[in-house]
């Protein structure tokens, strides 16, 4: 859909028009308005080059584009029916519960292994434990490998699947490898597309699941959805959105809580979205009532830090970490919200 | 707190600084670190003027203030055990629900007679209808004074207390004189301090309510608690804090949802929070799991625009108005999660 | 434009579309594409009700407009001709300058009257004094009737057309009655429809200009532009539209500077853009630079807050005004540059 | 800088607030307010995780940092009096002027070519040509290895260095091999910490520039400011910061140009600022006008994407490139405004 400045092309603009989108196997179908004329583009309208010829015109003040660019992700592809299991549940039919440590502490091994065992306890189905971390200082503690080896301990001490983060080829050959059953590619690598190809790549051949937080700043949600695209697109559909809050924030809390995109993204891609209020609000006082928040929304899973004793946590657990105690009270909650939006067998709420 | 651009002030900055505050009651205390030095105000260290002097010196990098400036809306005010009724229900001792046209439609007075009484049998307990209209289109219809006859009119007819939008003093006049029961502040007036003032002055005398919707594009909540704090310092306490999206959208919604400020407001202020779903999200279909997030978010109450026939109304109603149907089952869920996040008599959920 | 959600409408749905689009007068052309469909409303396109219907629907996405809702201010109506005066300068034939202080001290009519007469020797054309201020904080200082008199006092000392905000229908009645040239509309009443409709009326009987200031949080142009378009269509054309940084600020700055939209008002209006750099920078030390890029972005002129001596004035002089010193430098400079951008006889730079 | 919740800490909290500072070699100094208390840290407060140890106590709402996290790139470094020479210039003593594609065609080499000698004439210092491309459509071209053999060939006919965009160590390390001479980090890597760590890795050896872009969506300087740090961090201080519009986009731009940020990146650290006005707005009319904006602001040079024929460039350059006639005169005017603002000898306007 091409938008002329003036209130409609002049015959040899129109003639220009319709030379370039012809190179691109399409034609110009004019709109003539009362007021003003708009020109639709017949055929694929999508090149992204075709659209640069086109806005790079004097006279064009914008071409609109329609049609989606996530062909994988998008809810009417075949991926559709895809259903993606983690600890025993398959998303969508019961509500997924990932929960750990933000930053495992490779001197405190016990206290990763006891907070493993209590979410277990607590209705967990999996298991979050940070390896590595990105941090905005460059002489923060940014991660040990040690922490690997603790993160599979845990995962054999309690049969839970565990998940960390990974943030280059490196870690990403070291974390497959290890037999990481969830990787996550963190809210500073959205549009690190060398990374996302690198692990769609990778875990093509693995049953591996990646769970995709939203980039920190990110706008539209179509560069979430490419983000998911660019991983589905080397054959591995096990794929999570995670909505965990984006920057600026919200004057109070660590972010600015994006729960609310969930029935969104679920219009437009068949993926489940498995929230984390944690870095949400970025204070553990406020993780129940955004969690919550999240299942009236429509969330399939939440991601919660969790700590058996947050104050001896490093990275953000001190801060945001809930206990053992309230992630079971959360979970017993949430639940009893998710079976109001879901009656059995009855029509849903929304 | 005075930060100085270089690390520390030199004696003669040091005596500057000392001087202007002085001038307004302070001194100066500083705190000495081994990097950098800063320079706390001891006093009351909220008056603009002052600041403004320091941080017109060319040494400083900024003020930082930490006091409130809203000494009524604290929450640790005398005002905090004020209980404001609208309708017979005490706001904070059961969920409250204000629902009705967005815009009455002075041509067909019975729709909106229709759905007073249909809101009213859903279990709502005020209703709302606008009378005036604020339009970014200056060509858009902009409401009606007949419309005031026809929302008093259906109050005789229900029972029910009546909300209205005023936008300036004549409005403001010819509402109270009405009767009207809730006075709105809209999003576009929310920083029109000339407005607030009016409003605070008129309802001193009376019992009315006012229904502060968040500014369309506010900021940082300290606005928003200000807009109040105007209202309230002429004497009359009876105001409901409304957030209601804010601008720019949030991708596919008409406004960016922003319940989740609900928490904050309620560390901050005593005033109980009335969500509305209806403009955060701008599209029926999405309101009820947007209501459902508010009670989720401690939310007190609920405002949401009905209509007996959406596609039959005027304004936004067309859009956002759910029927009476949707609303007596959002009333019926979002009860049940309030009572999970209060429950009796035991302790809350977050 | 209409997008449905599914990737076409079926039969019904066009039907019931075309039935809504006719009872405003349009027709529907179905535009078929290879992989999604879309429908062109052929008519007039803009009126909200008939958007809102069909925004309604729950198988539509979006419904996208086209034309311009504001058909005065547009810079292909009958007013592009007009030519704005202000202190004998037509606007968009010479640099336009506005220079006083953002607050004027009732208490020391004398700071304002030596500011006056400096400005005037530094080469401003008109004096700018405000008498009200809008406040966040309530308990703040909020302006004194006595400095109306001051400023036409300095007016007739000088000759200079003074300039001065009004926030409600009051202030403006006595800003008319003592002669105020010019009449600012300030940031925080960008969408007080009512105030702009009550000054369209007040001002087409004289020869008042209008200063919009450009919203405090103000989104998409064309909200600045409405604003603008009420205020014209009751007469009187002689309108600045006036940027002066929005909000949320730049980090470091007051606000977020806009003169860059200077290029964007100026395609799609024909009004003159006086930039206030002073508010949108907030520091006086930054304010020389960020005027120059103004005139850089083609500014017809720009608005100073000066003061004879910052650390003596009050509300945001001590902080962001410049000295008339500073002021004289600045329009030097801002001069060549505008040279530079309007070479004569010759074509211009961008 | 500690703000607690309630007006002040209890003697127990302070106790505690003590022995958690204390373990970082920290101690507390309370201020002790008329209405409010706050608690300075006096020591190195910017330790993440005591922060955070802080901030997760209930009673505290928030720990203010005052000290900068980047040692290196602070303007009081000893870094500070380092000069970066390109192409024969040092950045600071002349407007330095980076151009050519934002894309090399590798099906058109010539047309490169002639581009790079085009802008060698139109007074350019170095070449600029993008090998690889980030993409958000995982299936838009992403670039092709033979362009580096085209960037290289260029740089021989020309003589002039090249500059190319790397988004991982297999691009960095072929870019190195081939003689690259300045590194360019794109938008949407200025959070990739494993990358910025690999650059400066890879850099320290060599005397290769960093062309550092603003990521994206970036919000406070300090983001921006450490992803410089972790590169030099590695030995090497040839960095450049490169502005280039952020998003959201200012409403009928590409992105929000952000030119504005030279004076705070100026007073913050000592590396030169090299705005790139083509990405800023996107669309080659109004590059002129933003770049002299940006030199207004006090750029030290102008990165801008030129195209002997834009509408047969690939990529964004048939939307933003110039035409060397334009560049041309823009560099003309960008010098003479340069000089208005570095007067010979005399002292600078801002």
């Amino acid at each position: 859909m091409i938008l002329p400045k003036a209130s409609r092309l002049t015959p040899e603009q129109l003639a220009e028009v319709t030379q370039i989108v012809g190179a691109f196997g399409c034609h110009i179908q004019p709109i003539i308005g009362a007021v003003r004329s708009i020109y639709a583009i017949v055929g694929d309208e999508r090149d992204e080059l075709m659209i640069n010829r086109l806005e790079g015109l004097d006279y064009i003040e914008r071409v609109d584009q329609i049609q989606s660019p996530h062909k994988l992700m998008d809810r009417r592809s075949d991926l559709a029916s895809h259903r993606i299991k983690v600890g025993g549940v398959r998303a969508g039919e019961e509500l997924l519960v990932i929960a750990g440590h933000c930053t495992i502490d490779p001197k405190n091994p016990n206290l990763f292994y006891e907070t493993a065992q209590a979410v277990k306890e607590a209705g967990a189905h999996s298991l979050r434990g940070g390896v590595w971390k990105p941090r905005t200082n460059p002489y923060s503690f940014q991660g040990d490998n040690k922490s690997l080896d603790i993160l599979m301990e845990a995962h054999r001490r309690t049969g839970l699947p565990v998940d960390a983060e990974v943030m280059d080829e490196h870690q990403l050959r070291l974390a497959l490898d290890a037999g990481v059953h969830m990787l996550q590619v963190g809210a500073r690598n959205g549009l690190n597309y060398s990374l996302l190809r690198a692990i769609g790549h990778a875990v093509a051949e693995h049953d591996t699941v990646v769970l995709l937080k939203r980039g920190l700043h990110m706008g539209p949600l179509n560069e979430f959805i490419s983000a998911a695209e660019y991983i589905v697109a080397f054959g591995n559909p096990n794929i999570l959105l995670c909505p965990r809050g984006t920057s600026p924030a919200l004057d109070g809390y660590r972010n600015h809580p994006d729960e609310s995109i969930t029935p969104l993204l679920k219009e437009k891609t068949w993926a489940p979205v498995v929230v984390d209020p944690s870095h949400s609000v970025g204070k553990a006082s406020y993780v129940p009532a955004c969690a919550l928040a999240a299942v009236a929304y429509g969330a399939d899973g939440l991601c919660i830090e969790t700590h058996i004793a947050p104050s001896k946590g490093i990275g953000d657990d001190p801060k945001q970490a809930v206990t053992p105690d309230v992630l079971a009270a959360l979970i017993r909650d949430a639940k009893q919200l998710w079976a109001l939006r879901h009656p059995q067998p009855a029509k849903a709420v929304a």
